[in-house]
Formats: structure tokens, sequence, C-alpha cells
């Protein structure tokens, strides 16, 4: 199964080499149309495919942007699985095919060189989505590649960021459910890292509660993982400590709280408030449909495949994007329980 | 923002860009022990990283493999967001990485021509998932790429196959409901097209319905699209036709009829049984937690991924691989209506 080449084109078309090659690369006016059409002709017979990683290297780009995902804590798969990062991903690929540009995806972990390697294999630029130690940064200095961090707060000269205003929204999403009433608001989230939307989103949440003169209640604040699992058992904490609204860090989170509510046999928003954040399309899914934070996630996506190609075309965007988020109404909020 | 060159690392460290490409290569018998650190001080210093499409071209192997999925007929987009894609790619990454090979994703719609630019790429290997056009094989078979399909039942001498054994899976499924002691069951489906997996799911629905001597009636099988959207339409025709259960060929049409059976306060499954397909997370999600057709999609997607690497290899694997899918029982599916 040997590929195809120039010299076998040649045989065919019964010409040289280096006529086939002009033709291929377009210096057709050194050719007859004759000999033309005989080469283009051999090329659809024979199936031949011109070696862009050739063209890479001659031009020393490749057209090639890495996209890197963080791995699952306790598993080595993509997180994929999260719909949040299959979403982004979607937006990503189709701004990148948009203009030319391909994307290589790869998973990464916490103690892993795979940056090492995706910089080895001559991508232009980087996309890193979700965060990662700061000795991941470190090496990507090194490397001069153009890139772009999704939903980061590392603070670091090299590199660009895209991300909402994490704070803004918590603050918003809180105060959606004060105007609803409650005062005892459970924020239900994954793991607080320093660096991640998560101690934004902590931040804002406690602004809201400081504004409507609410005083703060550590056991209101629910850190797990933002998984379906934890949800669950979330909701089970909830009535223990007597919430009549939970603000949720994740939809994924919050279905895990609707299904541990059902099975406990209370009633959404009835007695419990539930609010979500990202919007994915589960949010419709589940029963009631989840009233959520829009993060626009496959906009996001495109707008992180525009910005590290125009980083990488030197159209200089900002060093920071942040977007708006906005609440979306559906049935899992309502009026406190008298 | 140029590459650090071996010639930049010479200059460094003082000695001919030949030992440097020496001391890279690991021919490093020629150079002494002092020149050796001094070079590797240099590629740390200097953050060189080697440029594997110039090794590459050298092996024609590019560790790359091209994974193509279906655009979304509507829109421009990756079908990530149907979740049984990533959760299959998130399976084939998995298994690529684990054996040192990288994924290419990208989008195919069914008139573009991205496979002839992945080949070009020199991708080493393709997985096409889901179902295209003929003339996509074609093309192809031309590249002399070791293809491997899943969830295809277009016959092509030159691709190797991964699927489930899809008429098995609906029989079984079928008779599930029957078991129940239904006899007005509804198919609830995505549009049904040649060489697709619907066709074989329709097939088994029909042998368990001839096998109970039930009649089959057309006007049971309602074909849409393979979404949430389409099933809260279905939801609406199962009541006018007096269907008691609907088998649903995708979870994701499935979360669309329990919520479209909620919105007209029909009771799941005193009124009506719904039973899905693929054991998508979303299938625990939605309430009542959805009885569903196991296909183990994360398995399958690192299946396939070592299916590919095994095929390029030269380990000869089957042309075909089948599964076998099993039926998962929650909450959806009871006894029929007295």
């Amino acid at each position: 199964m040997a590929r195809v080449t120039i010299k076998d084109i040649a045989i065919a078309a019964n010409v040289s080499a280096m006529t086939v090659s002009n033709v291929i690369n377009a210096r057709t006016s050194k050719a007859s149309p004759d000999t033309v059409e005989r080469i283009n002709e051999a090329i659809r017979t024979l199936g031949y495919q011109p070696n862009l990683s050739a063209r890479a290297l001659a031009s020393k780009a490749s057209r090639l942007i890495g996209v890197v995902v963080p791995f699952t804590e306790d598993q080595n798969q993509l997180l994929l699985d999260n719909p949040f990062y299959a979403e982004v991903i979607s937006g990503i690929e189709s701004a990148l095919r948009a203009r030319g540009y391909f994307m290589m995806l790869s998973g990464l972990g916490e103690t892993s060189n795979e940056v090492d390697v995706l910089a080895q294999w001559n991508v232009d630029a980087l996309i890193a989505i979700g965060i990662y130690r700061e000795g991941l940064f470190e090496r990507l200095r090194k490397r001069h590649l153009p890139t772009l961090l999704v939903d980061s707060y590392l603070t670091d000269d090299h590199v660009h960021h895209l991300r909402i205003a994490d704070d803004q929204a918590a603050r918003r999403a809180t105060e959606h459910l004060i105007a609803h009433g409650h005062r005892r608001i459970a924020l239900v989230t994954g793991a607080v890292r320093d660096g991640g939307v998560i101690e934004q989103r902590l931040a804002g949440y406690r602004l809201a509660l400081d504004a409507a003169d609410i005083p703060f209640d550590p056991d209101l604040v629910l850190a797990g993982s933002v998984t379906f699992d934890w949800g669950i058992d979330a909701a089970e904490q909830l009535i223990a400590r007597r919430a009549t609204a939970a603000f949720c860090t994740a939809d994924l989170i919050a279905a895990g709280v609707l299904s541990g509510l059902h099975q406990r046999d209370i009633d959404i928003p009835g007695d419990i408030s539930v609010l979500g954040f990202d919007n994915l399309p589960v949010s419709q899914m589940v029963y009631p449909a989840l009233s959520t934070v829009d993060q626009a996630i496959l906009d996001k996506g495109k707008l992180a495949g525009n910005l590290v190609l125009d980083l990488l075309e030197g159209r200089k965007p900002p060093r920071e994007t942040r977007l708006e988020a906005r609440i979306i109404e559906r049935q899992s909020v309502g009026p406190v329980r008298k």
C-alpha cells in the first residue's frame, strides 16, 4: 500500500517528474494544455495526494492547531463525557475548518508530557481548555507557541485568555434566587481550585449575598466534583441543611440534584428551587426543565478558534476576552416555600 | 517567534550543526560526553523541539490517525452535540494515545472534500463514524488508507467495520416490551437510510413482532431525526396512535419523548412505557430514569482505536467486528395499562 509518488504519475503520463511537479504546484504555463490534462488524468486514476507534511515543512506552518482537554481525574480518558467540553470542541473545530486549519485533539493529564509531544508535532498554535498545573505553562512558554487558554485564571504574560465573566454571572444567578425570596441558598459545586472558574463563581455568590444582607454560611457551600453523581449526593445535604434553593455551578451537577431530590420525593421547585450553569442540551432534557446560566458554549468554542487563529496570523487579538452570560428561565426555580 | 533551529543550538553550544543533529538523533557516540551535555543544556535553555513532521516524512508514518464525524444536517458544526459521538471519540482518543498515536478530528459533510485534505495531511489511517455517501468510499479506496468504519453497513472490500449487532439488539429490545404485555409498540427513530443502523434496527423490531404474532403496523413507525426535538413531537403522535410503548432507537429521542409526554401529563411508565438505545449518560439524568439498550460506547470507541492500529500495524484484525448489546432496566418501562 505504498503511496503514489510524483514518479508514478510521471511514468503514467509519460512526462518527466519535473513536469509533474510543475503542474501540481500550479506552474502550468511551462506545460502544454494536453500535457496538463494527461497529468491530471493520471493523478485522478492513481489517486495521488500531494504531501502536505512536506509543504508544511517548507512553509514552517502546519495549519494544525493543537487542542488539549484535561483527563478525568480517575480515568485515563478525555473529558468529552462532560458535554460542556464536547460542545466547546465542536465550536473550535468548525471555526478552524472554516479558515482552512485542522484540529489535533489530545487529552492532557496533570503529570503528562503530551504538551511536549504536541509541540513537537509542529502544531502552529495551542488551545488549552480548563485548568492545569503551572508547570505546563512553564513548558509552553519555552515552545513559543501562540496559546489560548479557555476558562483558566492562571496569569501568565505569554498566553491569551477566553472566559466568561464568571464572578458577574454567579452574582446574577444568586440574585435571581434572592429575587424569588430565597435566603438559604446553597452553592453546589466542584472542587474550588486556585486559578479555576469555581473560585470566581464562589466570589460572585458571596457578593450577591452581601449585597442582600444575607450572612454567608460555609455549611451551604457543598463542594464535590463536576459530576451527576455528586449532584445526587448533594441533594441529601440540601435537605439536611434546610436549603430552599441550590445554585449549581454546572448543569451536570444540577441534573444530579434534580435526580436526588426526585428519589426523596421532594417537589421542584415547590420545595426546593434548582438553578444550573452552562445551558447544556441536557438542561432541557431533565424534569422539570432546568433554569440555568447560558454561556453560549458553541459560540464560545467558535470564538476560541477564531482568537487563536487571529493570534497566529498576527492580528493581535486582545490578551483577555470576557463574555457575558445570561439567565435562562425554565421550570426549576420558583418562589420560596412559605 | 521563530522556532529554535539546530543552527541556534549549534551557536549556543559552540559546535557544528552536524554535531547537534547527531546528538538529537541519538548518534551520540560521535560526540564527547562534555559536548553532549553542552548541547542538551542549549536545547533545554532555548526550548528546541525536534521537528516530527520531518521525521514523519522520513519514516513515511505520521502517527496521526484521522477521525471523521458527520456534520449535523442543518448546521456547519460537528455532531459532538450528540453525546454518542463525544463518547466514542473519547474512547478512540484514549486508545490511540495509549499506543503513541495522535488523533486529528474533523467534521465531514455530505458533499465536502475534507477526506482529500485529511489524506493529504499524511494521516496513517482513518476512522469514519456514521454513514456517508458512497462517493466518499470511492475516494478513500484510491487513497489506500487503512480505514475503519464505525456503525456503517455500506459494503466495500477496502474497509473494515465495527458495529453492534443492531438487528439482534433491536429484536431483544422489542421483545422486552412484548414481555411486559405491550402489543401497540411504536418505533421512534431517525430517518431510515440505506446502509445505516436504523434500517437494521427496524428489521430487528419487525422480527420480534413477527415472532409474537403481532401484525406490523406502518403507522407505528415514527421516523424523524436523531434529536431531542423530534422526540417531543413524536410524543403527540404516540398518544394519537394509541401506542402503549415506544422503542426509541436513540436515548436522545427517548429523552424528547419523555419530555413531550410530561408536557401532556402522561404518566411514564403507567400510561406509556419508553425504552431507549445507547445508554448515554443522559439516560440516567432524565425522569423517570430511562430503561435502554447499552452499547458500551466508551469501550466501543477504544476498540475502534485499537482495531485501526492493528490494521495499520499489519496485525490483520477481522474485517468485521460485531458487538453484543444488552438491556439496562431502569424506571421507564412497566406492564401494559389494563
